[in-house]
């Protein structure tokens, strides 16, 4: 089993940010896997999106249960094999998980307090920027690839036109070369869920000691809809009660306690077509009736027990504003003709938050300026939460296009 | 012009309800437009949806904009034409526009306190109850159709099964059988917005004077984003900065006053693939930025000014219950065994919170069953918004089919 171990680095010299802002010092947090050979040549940088962190692999020694949230795709023997590249994993500015954000002390402050909605707005560009710098002091000039799904192939993107010269491929996931209304509608409505729960006080909820888990549990609920397909969604929850599935997630929903476990069987062979015999249901606007509700309650709870307001708000803007074609009067072809890397590309066909036509965009602009691409569009059930996933076909792909890599560093 | 009068019927009479409460007494607001026949043979009844009322056509002499939702629809040489048929919108028990509902005295309690969260529990099955009540008062035996879209549509097919006898066709607009997973997802996500609401205090808010406007704007925002196809949100929003589109919602979004108007425009011909060079954006968290905030945004304040919390979440309630095959064993086929109707579906392509996949399934088992059913999937790029939206083939379709009711009854 593969340690991780998590580690910090400190950066002293203020950090230009695309807004005009900057931040005065600040840290990064980060783990490795694997090793760096002896020309540096094996370095991958993966990208984290929304809720996730530097901890992409691996396990903490004597902590159960704390893989890396990307550990079925990398790892040793895995598609991104540890034994043959150098993985890195940061936290980006701005999160929750160890990397300088709002829950930090304001170093412009005399008081000592934290920043909370001070924190600048930092863009996909800032992180890929910060990533660098990180790089430069682990002494590692070049990267073989740059690696994110989601969000983090937006920076992975990034990668391609900032520093065109710094890495030879780009794995995109699951992304798109910027967000659609539709989902910047669903950022803004979790973002006011959040900024309009009373315990937000404008962003400085740390001095009342409240967090706002209303507006957080919202947000959550609303993510986990879009991170799953309308198909998977019927076919692990479709229209079953709650107590018809008992077990995994009972203790920890918010079901009132006490109340009787109704059947959710159809009354079956007695069956008539009058309404009074649907009697399962228990009538209630808002205790659990659904499964599915049951299931989003949990993950809304579950993550406003650990995820940042403000570091919710930043990352979500930070998605919204990623639109390199905008320099570019729209035109994504321009964009990319800054990028010198090889592509790689991965969609999953139920993804409608970012949807194959999205990566489709990026792969025919990356044609258009004759660059190298691979583009694989994978018929898996699971929405966008399929990059996160386990498919053979899709760690097939990975896998496959690492092994060129490996070849073409020579590890 | 159409010319709207609101009309309201007591009911003395307890109304047994699905969930084995009752209503003991009640109130229904209706209006009527056309003239009834003398062999009361012309009547259709139009069932609302989420946020609509008895106003389905006309307006209210002197006001102005005061059209009923579907007056695009219905009126003098409309598809559903009022010189033809006597047409009947009827507001559903729960509402907020009139019939008896969270808002009214409670007559259980002595305090004479209104209902709030102790309105009972209503169904697709309890409106079509009370509807064929009205209408017995009215002295309509046989309706010539019952006509609905989305939530209305549900009531129509309701109509079919529980009164089989007492209508002759029924047009169901943009529907289902039942809700899917996702939709319920939705849903329970609005009404946590509002139930988490400091402001709901348990739903009997009305007693601290205040309304949970927080929760009704969250709502409505997903709600909106529902409504709409991922296409028209491109076309109408796509990533156009608020300023960019000043006018229309102008003065009633909550952009923050003073704000210099930046204009969105990218930066043209001097634009390089650098960073800095996207300044358009105000790199706020908080503050409008993209249009379709300003429109989102505005969409719930509106809604949240009119609209009553407990009446939400009845009415979506009633939405995630309807569900016909549950009584047979999970077989619409079977449930629709009952309907005697002939039918007209029509769904539209884009719309993908009632897909037309959920009608098709309607029209299966009617077909099943050997029913008349005409179907029609009009290819709108509108959403399910489409079903109240004056599209010229969608119309058309209406109208041939109301063409063939009036002469079968001879109006």
């Amino acid at each position: 089993m593969l340690i991780a171990t998590p580690q910090s680095m400190h950066f002293a010299e203020p950090l230009a940010l695309t807004s005009g802002a900057s931040i005065r010092a600040y840290d990064l947090s980060f783990e490795t896997y694997g090793r760096l050979n002896a020309d540096r040549s094996n370095a991958v940088l993966v990208c984290h999106a929304l809720n996730a962190s530097h901890h992409v692999a691996g396990v903490y020694e004597g902590q159960a249960k704390s893989e890396g949230w990307w550990d079925s795709m990398i790892g040793p023997g895995k598609p991104l094999d540890t034994d043959r590249f150098f993985v890195i994993g940061i936290n980006n500015l701005g999160s929750c998980f160890g990397s300088t954000g709002p829950m930090h002390p304001n170093p412009d402050r005399a008081d000592g307090q934290v920043y909370g909605a001070d924190f600048p707005v930092v863009t996909v560009e800032d992180w890929v920027k910060a990533q660098a710098l990180l790089l430069d002091r682990l002494g590692i000039e070049t990267l073989a690839a740059v690696m994110g799904g989601s969000l983090g192939g937006m920076q992975a993107l990034g990668w391609t036109l900032q520093y065109p010269d710094r890495l030879r491929h780009a794995v995109v996931i699951a992304s798109a070369p910027n967000l659609t209304a539709e989902n910047i509608a669903f950022n803004e409505v979790a973002r006011r869920a959040i900024v309009t729960d009373p315990d937000f006080h404008g962003g400085n909820f740390y001095q009342h000691s409240v967090v706002p888990k209303r507006g957080l549990r919202i947000a959550r609920m609303i993510g986990h809809i879009t991170y799953l397909s309308d198909d998977v969604m019927n076919e692990k929850f479709g229209r079953q009660l709650r107590s018809a599935v008992a077990g995994a997630n009972e203790g920890a929903t918010e079901s009132a306690p006490g109340r009787p476990k109704l059947a959710s069987t159809p009354s079956g062979g007695s069956a008539t077509h009058e309404v009074a015999s649907v009697g399962a249901y228990l009538y209630s606007t808002q205790e659990v009736e659904f499964q599915i509700e049951s299931y989003l309650r949990y993950q809304g709870d579950k993550f406003a027990d650990y995820f940042d307001a403000n570091t919710y708000l930043l990352i979500t803007r930070a998605l919204d504003y990623f639109d390199p074609a905008l320099a570019h009067g729209g035109s994504l072809t321009k964009a990319l003709s800054a990028a010198k890397a090889k592509f790689l590309l991965v969609s999953f066909a139920t993804d409608w938050r970012f949807a194959p036509a999205r990566s489709r965009e990026i792969v025919k602009a990356l044609l258009d300026n004759q660059r190298e691409v691979s583009y694989a569009e994978i018929d898996a059930p699971h929405g966008h939460d399929a990059f996160l996933l386990d498919d053979a076909r899709y760690h097939g792909v990975v896998r496959a296009y690492f092994n060129n890599v490996a070849q073409e560093v020579g590890v």
